[in-house]
């Protein structure tokens, strides 16, 4: 069972490796009645687009989405969608060495023990290339979004990059589209700009941690107990390659707090309750607030650098690796939109079932 | 759909509120023939049972478990074992004033605001209590992990409680059942003690990290892309009663460091692969590498405190709120038992779904 | 993998074995705030009891259903119900026969072979018994969907009793529970007596078939291509013990029909479309069309009778056996309500499912 | 949810519509290691192909099937293959009838209801060339089969065709594929393809009956309560186009039958267990038995005829309906390899449910 589908109701699958002809998702239960567009589902993967800037890999790929069913005339009819995307630019590469040696920090020796064969050409199927697929999947859940919760925002940026966290004074919504690192924070994107040039140069790589927030949530999405809304996005963000942890609000900080400074107040405002902090990142027993939906993840730095490293080969001899070519010093930032993917995802999911168990109409109301 | 089940092939659901009659574990899909004996059900949930000490609550329940199905003679029949926990010390409290009105942090609120309707009786379905399932069923676990995994072992421990983290260089395996947090630092037990009886007699309560680690994991466990082993974990952490952050291996502090300091260089031992440290906790790729399994996760403080905090009623009208009676200055500790159980679970599970996929051995051979 | 469970959003897992302690069902996804009377639930196992003549099993169960969760001050709260049966009538009877034999055309043997151990009292989890479980959970269902379909009527009923079918002519919808069999023909009722009274006193057994209707159900209901409306239904009917054959609308009959004969013509009637006839049984590409939706499946004859049958032992000796003990001359009269409840659990699911996907209101107007 | 994946383990979804780019399967789950051919699934695609004899639809499709992931060097890799079958021959035809009238007997109007939007061309997702794609992932599953359980054979033919049935005294395996109708019976074969010629020529259309028989199907495949084997060969069976009816064994005539007729009498041969007879269907207590597994399933006529039929149209007036161009006199014999690839799929599944929780040997040994 290796279960490449994620999602309840709206469910998707991806399938593709890094250098087959093709990869792509079936996304399954988008209501109908939404307006596709393939532009638009573009627009996201664009941003995910590998070779973008000097801080990431330089592949080319066109990352061009057909959507091949599920649309008609532009809007989608309630049946699967399938989108595709070709690989474009696999490079007449010499894998020998990778296809007999294990790269340490990476999934080439577990697929190989597990499976006993594996594509080795760009990683296969435990390529982050796999993302791709889930930004398309995103697009049409953001499509979806749009129409059932019109005021939702879905903003991904990074926070972290190796041991530089960003100054939260700084944080400037503005900022994030304008710098490539995906950052609020525009002192930062400075200081990393140079960071990160030393490490590209030195073939190195490192790791960051990146925060989405979805602001404008309707509160009561969530299927406790075990498909709360973290519970889900915590599997959403986990399931992203390369990530090592994730975090709801307060997060592993929670643990510092005592029950005082833990406690959200609530206070009745003109729309509903108002809460004089956000600790519990919008969420209450699984279950959505109404208050900004706030998940962080860090990022594991790319194991494919230029330092040379112990290994073994598949015969079980002891070896050494280092890893040529393009590659990512910041894997992280591409990470972002996926990110953004993997929450819309997730709260259209919840948005159907909670309508599906509830209906349209939350049945609890305050005041 | 509000989704009471994990798992994949061993799949548990748990049901039952803190106050009702009973609650309980249906447990599907437990292998044929594993020996299942209450008694050893019921040495994992004296773990976590509380008023075991004065740093958990003084509610008195004997959690004893009865098993109304699925096992004859002893042994699983491989038909669905139901466990059920009757409730005894349904104190015949005053909860009126929970019934109106919203614990700041709690899921008071957001239960009202999904279902319009809640048992307010302790909390009713969103109570910790509903962990005694998961211990229960994780007994069941540990039984068929003991046949098709019997060199595993599962250990959870505390390794922060509020600002204070254990110090790693006094770890001792020998010690986590030598004092009421299950710490392995018996230096970090001793403050500790001072620490929470102080939160306690002042009415606050604390949040903890705890650690749980699976020795002895076969590798080639995990299903990528969406069921990875560590989304799985992720996922069985995130939904335990308070947690707000999980980790894997090197977790958030994954993003402070460099591919070279992050690989986990390989060489040729006399049974397979060995690593010359562990930053991937075990798992690459979303796949067992044979290391120790290591997940963490942030327990929050619980929101039952004696202070007093703004809030609402269910009119809608600002008030104030203080939680008297019985509660756990730091529910971190009952948490320990409950994410062993989850671990044994998750890791059964997964070892079911390889063997269903892949068959009894793994195809790879290394050497 | 056992999986007990049936249903997407509206989940019902079964559990518990014939001479267990107890049996029951672990109802999950109902949706909040609906009236759940334990006495409401008794009417419909009442129905099913055995012992309530002398053409059902002699066994004496009281069939109480206890409500342990999911269910506050008389309301559902959204969360699991769990539904317990005790078994009371657990006759000390010597089962050492069929422990060590095979009755031929009953699941012993490959209980036996799969597992390699079984609950061989009364049949253990392959028992006609687990069927209490889901008239309870049927039930549940019932409530619900007088909330949400307040005008579907769900009536089962005997179309055939051995070779004996009844006569359509001699249809009354008012005679079907005016009679032991629920047959809807009066004539029927009397032959059937004669008929069943001589089997009974042979030791024999007949099968039958078993009809379900569902009248007002909502258009639109299905989730082509997999989960289409008939074939959830075939599925939850193929899984009631001792069904051999599912038919839908005109069912095997479809095969020697022309297309003239076989289309159902529309036209315009003052509520929507109207049909000139039901071949299709309501449903339409596996979605309901609003017509009656028609379900009629075949039960074997219980192959408990008094007839020596030759079979073989556990140890692999051919033997022969006979079954003396309470039986069931028809087990299909108590399938009735087995069908019914089945039929209300799928189209309660799939009301769920179509407003989660949908929404509340079908966008496709017709006129 | 429109829910367009069946399996537990061995789990595919398809996509696509009758005349859109492509159509296509997602297979996930299969086992790694298996050779995978896009010959060898060319083979069975073929089989179901129209326009392969004056008695299915004359439209042309080269079905040609491309492997777009999941298979490496010929091997599968574990990971998913997806299937896409281009759609080449969508005739530029005038659809506007169609598109707003309704075909009697057709899914026309529900789509319309439920969705409020559908591709009409060519029936859109509901045509039947969706099964282009279950016949394309039945291949997958034979392979996998050829792997796991290599004795086993599937075969499917036609027992009846419109009120004509086969002479079960003339079975003989050897004619099935000597004839367009895939029956083994060759008298049938001649009076059928006069009778079909007649109705081709006038425009009309019929049913029939197919059954698909598995020989050499392990003991011990099942997942009793609601994943019984029949129970998931009855979904997967009623889940294609037109099919209204489905029988294991017996079928609806076991309602007929006395216990002792139906007792399949058990004794002891020399590889194990052999049985007198199969009114079961090769499944009990729907655990299969070893003995042959029997399927069948009632095809109703297609709807697309040329005799005119009364209707409405999507504003709700009456009007008259009449389809011409390119239709199936009897679909079912394209149903054929349907059948085949889904019991495939079906048992394959089984056989990694049943070795997931049960392991590779049965642990029940008979003497």
């Amino acid at each position: 069972m290796s279960i490449n589908s994620f999602g309840h109701l709206f469910r998707v699958t991806t399938w593709g490796e890094s250098h087959g002809p093709a990869l792509g998702a079936t996304v399954d239960g988008c209501p109908p009645g939404v307006k596709i567009d393939a532009a638009d589902l573009q627009h996201w993967l664009d941003q995910r687009k590998p070779g973008q800037n000097k801080y990431t890999t330089q592949r080319r790929e066109a990352d061009e989405v057909e959507i091949l069913s599920g649309v008609y005339e532009g809007y989608s009819t309630g049946t699967p969608i399938q989108l595709m995307i070709r690989n474009t630019d696999q490079r007449s590469k010499d894998y020998s060495e990778i296809a007999e040696k294990f790269r340490p920090g990476h999934a080439d020796i577990t697929y190989w023990q597990k499976y006993g064969i594996r594509d080795p050409r760009g990683g296969g199927r435990s390529s982050a290339r796999e993302t791709a697929a889930r930004v398309a999947a995103g697009g049409i859940a953001r499509a979806a979004l749009g129409v059932l919760a019109p005021d939702l925002q879905i903003t991904g940026y990074m926070v972290q990059m190796g041991p530089h966290g960003i100054d939260r004074a700084g944080f400037d919504w503005n900022q994030i589209d304008q710098n490539p690192f995906w950052t609020p924070d525009p002192k930062a994107a400075e200081d990393w700009a140079v960071y990160l040039d030393g490490l590209r140069k030195s073939g190195s790589s490192v790791g960051a941690v990146i925060e989405v927030t979805a602001r404008n949530v309707p509160a009561g999405l969530g299927a406790p107990i075990y498909a709360k809304l973290d519970t889900d996005l915590a599997a959403a963000m986990m399931s992203i390659n390369a990530v090592k942890g994730v975090e709801i609000g307060e997060g592993m900080g929670a643990a510092s707090l005592t029950g005082e400074d833990n406690a959200d107040e609530i206070s009745m405002g003109p729309d509903g309750p108002e809460y004089s902090s956000n600790h519990a990142g919008g969420i209450l027993g699984g279950i959505s607030t109404g208050q900004e939906v706030v998940v962080r993840f860090a990022v594991k730095p790319t194991s494919s650098i230029l330092t040379t490293r112990k290994t073994i080969t598949k015969s079980g001899e002891d070896a050494e690796i280092i890893t040529k070519g393009r590659h990512d010093p910041c894997v992280g930032i591409r990470a972002v939109p996926v990110g953004e993917a993997m929450m819309a995802c997730v709260i259209l999911d919840h948005i159907l079932l909670n309508r599906g168990q509830i209906g349209e109409e939350l049945p609890g109301k305050i005041g």
